[in-house]
Order: C-alpha cells, then structure tokens, then sequence
C-alpha cells in the first residue's frame, strides 16, 4: 500500500497554497536540488566530456525510459526520452504513416492538445500526399474508424474535461480496420494504470512535466511496440538514433528498437531532474494512486456542486470515464481562477470558459480538497473575482 | 579588451587537467550551481505554475536567442533558442526548400557533421518529392552551386578538421544561383566572429553547448533572416510557434517571425544553465576571442609539429581558414587520445583517425598550451599510448 503522507514529505510545496494544478507542472521534489547541484559539480564540473561516458548521460534517456515503461505498461528496452512531446507526437504519427502507405487520413478529435493537431497538419503538409487529417468530436470517434483511416491519433484524457477514451476498445477498432494507433499519455502516465502492452496499442508518446513532476519543459517520451520497433522508419534521424552514432557515417540506418527515436543531444540537467521525480513514483503504486484520486475527485465534485451553484461540472461524473482532473465551466472562468490563485488555491484556466483542477494523490489529500472547496465557495459566493485585476490576461494562462 | 584571466577565473576547472574539448563540451561556469538551485527553489518550487509569467520562463527562449545574435551578427528579435541542433536543421531546411518548390537538390558536404546529413536524409525521404541531397567534398561545394540547387547546407567549421567555409562567398554565390542556405554555427558560435546579417545569409542554426558553455545537451538555436521571418513555414508547428498558444484554436497560425520555430514546451532549468553561461560572454568581445584563439592555436602547432613527428596536421595551416580547433591524424589516434586523458590533457577522437583539440580563450591560456605540448610529446614519443587498455572503445568517444 503507497504511503502517500510518505510520498507528500517529499515535495517542496508553499505554505499556504493548494497545488491543483500538477496536471499542467508537477511541484519541485525536494531531492532535486541538491541531486542536480551534484550533477553540475561533480559530472559537468568534475568529468566534463567524459561524463557522457562516466557519468552514463548517453544511456540516461533509456534507462529514464524504463522507469516510465514500468507506469504505462510498456515492454522494458521500449521505451525513450527526450525532446518535447510535439516533436514525439510528430515521429509517432510520421513512422505510422508510413506503414500504412495506402492510406491518406489520419483520425482525431476536437478533445485533443491543439499542438498534436498543429504537429499533424505540418507533417501532413510537409509529406504533400493528399493526405487528410480528420477531427471529430470526441464520442464520434468510434463511428469514424473506418477503411480509409491510416493512423488514430487521440490523447487518452482529454486536456480540457478530463474525458476519458477507452484505449482498449479503440485500439482494438482501430486494428480491426487496418489502422495503426498514437496515442498522447499526456494526462495519463501517472495520473492512471495504463496499459499500452495489454492493450496493443502501437505508438504513444507523453510528457514528465505534468504527474509524472520532472520540472518545466522536462523530457518527452515515445514507446513503440516490440513488433514494430524494428521496422519503424524515424522520420527525425538524428545521429543518436543512428545505429552507430560515434562512427560518424554519411549514411544515416536507424537503431536497434525505439533507440532509432532519439534525435539529437539529450538535456542531461532536465534528465536528471527526471531522474530524482522517478524516485518518488518508486514508492508509489499506480493503481493506489487511481483509487486515491478517485476518492479525491469525488470529494471535490460533491463539495462544489453543493456549495458552489454558479459552477457546472464539465468533467463526466463517473470518475470511470475520466483521468484526474476536475474541470468546471463558468463563463468569467479566467477572472475566477485569478481570484482562486490570488487566495491560494492554484488550479487553471483553459479556454473559452474551462476552470481545471489536478488531483495528485502524491502530494495532495483530503485536507487540501477540503480547504480547495472552501476557497472557492466563498470566492465564488461573494464575487471576490469579479474585479477587473483579475481579467487581465497574462501571456500563459 | 577582454581579461581573459578574469573570464577563465569564472570557470570551474579540475586541477590538473588541460581541457582542449570546449568544441565538444564546454566547461561549467562556477555561478551555475547556485543560479539553478534558486531557479530550482525559488521559481520551480516557490511559483510553481504561475513560474510561465512570474519568472518569465515563456520569454526566456527569445531573450536568450536576443543574446547568442549579438555573437553571431544577427538582428535583433531573430533568433530563438530551444530543442537540439538536429532538430533546428531539419526546421531550417524545411522551411528553406519550402520557398524553392520547383527545385530538388539540397547541396551539402561530407565535412558537414553528420546528424546534418541524416535529418536531411529523413526529411527528403518525408517529402516524397524526388529531392536529392547532393553530398559533395567540402573543397568541391563552390563548383556545385548551380541553378538546380534549392537550399545549400553547411556547416561553417567542419567538426573534424577544423576548416572554415567563406560563408560570406558561398552565400553570395548561392543567392545568386538562386538558391537559399542554411549555415550551422556548431563550431563558430563562440569561437570566432559570425556575421549573418552582413554575409546575408537565410536560415542559421547552432548549439549552445560546445563554445558557449550551456552545459551537456543545452538547447539549440535558429535564426531566420528578416527578409524571411514572416513567411517561413515551420515543418515542426508545435503550440510554442502558434501565434496564440493559449487560445488553444485547433488550426495553426504561425506566430510572428522567428517565433514560429519555437516548438513544445522549453526546458527551463537547461535554459537556466545558458542564461548563466551567457553572462560570462558578455564580459568578452567575440573579436578579441578570435586574436586571442588564433595565437593560442598557433602556438600549439608550432610546438607540436617541432616536437611530435607522428602527428600529421589535419588543420588548415593558415588560421584564417580554420576555426577554433587544430586536428592532427594519427593512425592509433583514439589508444592516444586515451593516454592522453588518463595524463590530464582532454582532446577527443573522431572517426577514422583524428586527435582533436579546441582552443577556448574564455579559459584556455598560453601556460596550458605548453603544458598540453609537453605532455603530448612525452606520451606520443614515448610510446606510452600503446598499451590495450587505450584500445577498448568506449560508446562515447
């Protein structure tokens, strides 16, 4: 059983504040700075160059990969880092296509992160093929794998609800048809049990900086399925994806497995904050950590709807359908949660009218979402957030 | 005029050791550690999410980018920083070949570093198109420029032998072929004086990591020229280049100029390390790093071909056609270069024969130019390099 008052010691995490907001950057574990100040010092400082060698920075992005093989249900040796989870979502969807050559669309919905969608327009245009990307909304999916679909492109857990699809059953109808699946973990790899080996699925990518909390902008990840790992043609080949990258040929042959999905020069210092926020998921259970943040969503939601009657639950009300995130719709959504920050309670605003809430039982308890409805019930009940500093727009909202 | 002792008094050096790899790794600033901790601490830990504003982690890759064009002679407000090298490329190249449409032959050379080549590579094979890339010796590049040529892609410095294409010519000469260029500044960024915008070049990309001391896997940099910035189309259209990321539109709109090649999230803490490695630069003027570079490199040669008859020179021997870096061949040059580490002078090996050195005034002086010939010569006559366990390759050499 996961210790969570255990787990919880080891974030650094303000006084004052409710961190609802670890879907979007996971807080600062306490042994990073210290660990990457070592880093710094004694691989940087002390071994320079040959820390690549030393130091094992040239082996770190699988071996990171493993530890998050081991939270999602990947095959271990499956699994690599780096990047940013655009660039991963762009060589998933690009090896995809081209094992289904034949094939001109590429199967989305309106519920997926804008920048899967952007990454997917720029390939498919760049590709000049005749290729179509397909956006539909989230629950006609299903009706639309058809024939015609090359690759299924969807994040599990959808970024603004919360709406969760069923892997399985999709992943299932998607081979039925012919078609290859990506899907983005993003919202799932540490909020909940996933299954990518159980379930099939062919390609998926996500990123640490949400649950999985290895800092802003850490490393990306890419699992690609041990029956098509030698054969998927990278469409980014950079030299550390290259078989031999020290041999420095002209000619570029991919890797052994999902080694071919590495680019360019790993971020060793982001690495190593990566490395320190696994430490933490080593104590941890998954599934403990999906049936605490079951408990704590439900906790939230009926605290809310009965104390908080502007608010309109946008997430679906079985938490079975859902990742772990609350979301909730009001119109001056934004102005609120500048209220609700500005009073301690951090969650966000994603637009046109979506306030979110991230539960993470790591760090979060029964305390915080008690104090969180509080909050928000009187800030909401008296109109604290209707004052014109709080509908200010900032640069990143 | 720059004081190089104050700037090498800057830098965390192991007693001991002659470090002549800076073009491969540079050293680590003493600020670092303590920078990062507070970044750590105070912005990651203390402001969690609202860090994107407060600290301004959204406007730190332009700022940055603001900052290594003032060492590349490019305009300011066009050049941004983030991902790696490879993946700069490939924009750049993309974007490139996008306004040459009617053309198919990407010029490059087999000096050019060879992640180069494969992004290339993987990029031609993307489009589908019948693009050829056309690899030529660095010698035979001008003759090739013809009318059929659509982008031509150098890198300025060659990694091996230190050669230095006359940027200023080949641009002329493509833009009046026709063609577009893409410059990679690995090796000249921090190591001699660049000037973009007076060469007239298109595109040009670079990393952080080798001559401006960012640290291992620091991110990379793009430049795109005025001219151009506003109607380059990014291949990799990732949320960060979106003209508004946060209004999370499902279409793409490129963003203004060089922003557009802004992909996914940046990686702030490595962003950190290149904030503090950039302070040292601006106590040095790129000009004097330049004189002081060229003694130091024509010290070292002169003291070694007097004294080592197994070392042939791979450099050009006129200092004007080479960068910061004097090659020497030697058949078992990777059991020396070994040798040569384990007495404390770090150079490193490329493939098949190369023993390389990298000259950084910033922290290399004349007293460790000695130092390194003395020991070079007493191991290299010695025969002390011949033993097996030099001969063991490493994964990283």
């Amino acid at each position: 059983m996961t210790d969570f008052a255990a787990t919880k010691a080891l974030f650094d995490l303000p006084e004052g504040i409710v961190y609802l907001d670890g879907n979007s950057l996971g807080p600062l574990p306490k042994a990073a700075p210290a660990r990457i100040a070592a880093m710094l010092t004694d691989e940087w400082g002390g071994m320079l160059i040959t820390g690549w060698n030393k130091a094992g920075w040239m082996a770190q992005p699988m071996r990171l990969g493993d530890r998050i093989g081991r939270l999602i249900g990947a095959e271990p040796g499956h699994v690599t880092t780096g990047d940013t989870l655009s660039i991963k979502v762009y060589q998933a969807l690009a090896s995809a296509l081209e094992m289904r050559k034949g094939r001109k669309v590429v199967l989305s919905d309106s519920g997926n992160f804008p920048s899967d969608l952007y990454m997917a327009e720029g390939l498919l245009r760049m590709m000049g093929g005749g290729h179509e990307l397909r956006v539909v909304a989230p629950d006609e999916v299903e009706d639309h794998i058809t024939d015609e679909v090359a690759v299924l492109m969807l994040t599990e857990v959808d970024y603004r609800t919360g709406r969760r699809h069923d892997m399985k059953r999709l992943t299932a109808k998607a081979h039925a048809a012919g078609a290859l699946t990506v899907w983005d973990l993003a919202h799932s790899a540490g909020a909940l049990p996933v299954d990518l080996s159980g379930c099939g699925a062919d390609f998926a990518v996500g990123c640490t900086y949400k649950y999985l909390n290895a800092g802003p902008g850490g490393p990306a990840f890419i699992y690609v399925a041990p029956r098509h790992a030698g054969r998927a043609v990278p469409a980014l080949s950079g030299w550390l994806g290259h078989e031999a990258p020290f041999a420095f040929d002209l000619g570029y042959r991919p890797g052994a497995g999902v080694d071919r999905m590495r680019v360019g020069t790993p971020p060793v210092i982001q690495m190593t904050a990566l490395e320190v926020a696994l430490d933490v998921w080593d104590m941890a259970d998954i599934h403990d950590v999906r049936a605490k943040s079951i408990e704590l969503t439900e906790r939230f939601i009926a605290g809310i709807e009965a104390a908080c009657p502007t608010l309109d639950l946008a997430s679906p009300r079985d938490p079975a359908l859902r990742g772990s995130q609350v979301s909730f719709r009001f119109a001056e959504g934004y102005a609120a949660m500048q209220a609700l920050i500005a009073r301690g309670v951090i969650g966000d605003f994603r637009a046109p009218d979506i306030m979110r809430f991230g539960f993470t039982p790591l760090y979060i308890d029964e305390g915080d979402v008690d104090r969180a409805i509080a909050i928000i019930a009187d800030v909401m009940n008296s109109g604290a957030w209707d004052r014109a500093e709080y509908k200010t727009r900032a640069a990143v909202t």
